[in-house]
């Protein structure tokens, strides 16, 4: 078969995905209408799912590769935040053409690299072929909890503190830097701080190191997806609490650091900028320290923003800790 | 709030959806990124998924009711022909523009019919707009069985008689007379009998009732979607077996019966003719009669159509016993 071979639909599942399977014995290495799955006892399933459409949520010209690992990536992500192990997912596949060889390889290898890092197996899908209509990725990924364990959005308390995971920020100036490469955006970044930002955009790496600890110490979780300010507060919301956070704590980057020095205009990307896929935790202040030393044991740093408060919304704080007023309110899915 | 009032995500989740995912615990009022199942001891999660696209699956003008049940439906027929019971699913909504609430008020009617009728309940999804995109429903449905039970699609026996639920074609007859109306075509068929036909197309009945049975009696099954023919030769594929089935004894309706009287060019449509939703299953003879008998005190007919055989692919039988070669091969979703 020629790289450049159009595919039929039996090829692309049985030649490019089933491999993926191949480890999970309910995928009936997917040759079956349904697949099964065990929970052992003593465990809950998590299940969530995301979709990732051409054009809306990556570039049309995007690699295949980025393109497969990204829709799992974010999908894992929510598994992370809810300390849960992943186990397995489904791939509903919309594609515009019959793909070629070539592109079913990329993506498939994307999907692998993602599926061997965070420890899970396809089992089972769907493929369409929609012509006239972009490409679409829809995950639905599980994973497990100890029964009754899942971590909340909706559980903070206050007096809490309010933990993120790595840096903020990074994906939204990527995202820039991803838009308009040639334009020579953000000069003052060298090679290697541009391709860190454009990576941290295109191959979230969800903090699965984590999801143990947030059972054992989070009140609430969730990863930030939409900016800091929107989801912080959809789980204040969710929590019949509000939330105080210094934006002088918010953790950067070295390359997001550069950028907003040179830029103010870019100030607010790490309080609103999308797709960092860190996680957000809520923590009650006896166990505040314990939890910073073991993320960092599992080497993943995690940085105390501010405390869960009374009342309702997200009041961010300025260096003067004066509440801060910003300009955008996050990713609008609608 | 006015019909007209376009909604808001928030609302469109918990004004319309959230209700739906009310008697689910696991589900969080649809107020968390990830929902939880608790499988009972001694069972296997059996998971499936399916993309209804708008232009594709269905017509761009359909009731939001009919497209609502019709997205759940044709996933709990997977589910029944493996021998589950329906337990949960999840809806991944792309939306090309905010809905009314007029709009999410009959999509959500239709969705709440089928899951109270199938006893499903709605646990978690994901929602976005995508401008200039069709609409697009994926459902991922979940159901039970009994550790391993799973009925398979590759495990036909030769020497089974092949046995079909209901009647063959009338989707397939349906859809014609959904996509031209006002053609007049059939004009043999009274007014019911094309209401049942369209009928049988926009809003297949999966046949739960049989899943039990199936568990017990069929060696293999798997709903039929793409047709008899295409279907029965994935099945045999499957098994490594082929099959023989007889024109003749395909179950039809008094409306196909009609039809296919009056116009021979569609007397392909019981063997070939997608979207009947209607199982097929693989029983040993000696368990047959009761199968059949089973299958009848549960409401459902089932017809006796053939044998599998040593050997590959589906041989189709005349009246005169001679091998027939059918025109078309069924739907391609590629």
């Amino acid at each position: 078969m020629s790289p450049r071979t159009i595919i039929s639909e039996e090829e692309l599942v049985q030649q490019f995905l089933a491999p993926l399977a191949a480890s999970a014995p309910g995928a009936f290495e997917l040759k079956d209408d349904c697949a099964t799955i065990t929970a052992p006892a003593g465990h809950d399933l998590v299940i969530t799912t995301d979709a990732l459409t051409s054009g809306l949520h990556f570039f049309p010209d995007e690699k295949p590769e980025t393109i497969g690992w990204r829709a799992l990536a974010i999908n894992i992500s929510d598994l992370a935040a809810k300390g849960a192990t992943p186990l397995h997912y489904l791939l509903a596949l919309a594609l515009p053409e019959a793909p070629t060889a070539d592109w079913m390889i990329q993506f498939a290898g994307g999907l692998k690299d993602a599926q061997d890092h965070y420890g899970l197996t396809l089992i089972g899908g769907d493929t369409d072929r929609r012509p006239g209509v972009p490409l679409s990725v829809t995950i639905t990924a599980m994973g497990l909890v100890p029964s009754g364990r899942m971590v909340r959005r909706g559980t903070a308390k206050v007096g809490d503190r309010i933990f993120v995971s790595g840096t903020l920020g990074d994906a939204a100036l990527g995202l820039a830097l991803r838009r308009a490469p040639e334009a020579k955006r953000f000069p003052e970044l060298d090679k290697d701080q541009r391709a860190f930002l454009v990576g941290r955009f295109l191959r979230p790496t969800p903090r699965i190191e984590l999801s143990g600890l947030l059972i054992d110490s989070a009140s609430a979780a969730m990863d930030l997806s939409d900016g800091l300010a929107k989801d912080l507060g959809r789980m204040c919301k969710a929590s019949g609490v509000g939330a105080r956070v210094s934006l002088g704590k918010l953790p950067l980057s070295v390359a997001a650091a550069a950028v907003l020095a040179a830029h103010p205009e870019w100030a607010e990307a790490p309080a609103n900028g999308g797709d960092d896929y860190e996680i957000l935790a809520t923590i009650a202040p006896a166990n505040a320290a314990a939890f910073e030393e073991a993320a960092l044991e599992q080497g993943v740093a995690v940085t105390d923003i501010g405390e869960i408060v009374k009342g309702a919304g997200v009041t961010l704080l300025d260096a003067a800790g004066k509440p801060a007023v910003l300009a955008k309110t996050g990713y609008e899915h609608f």
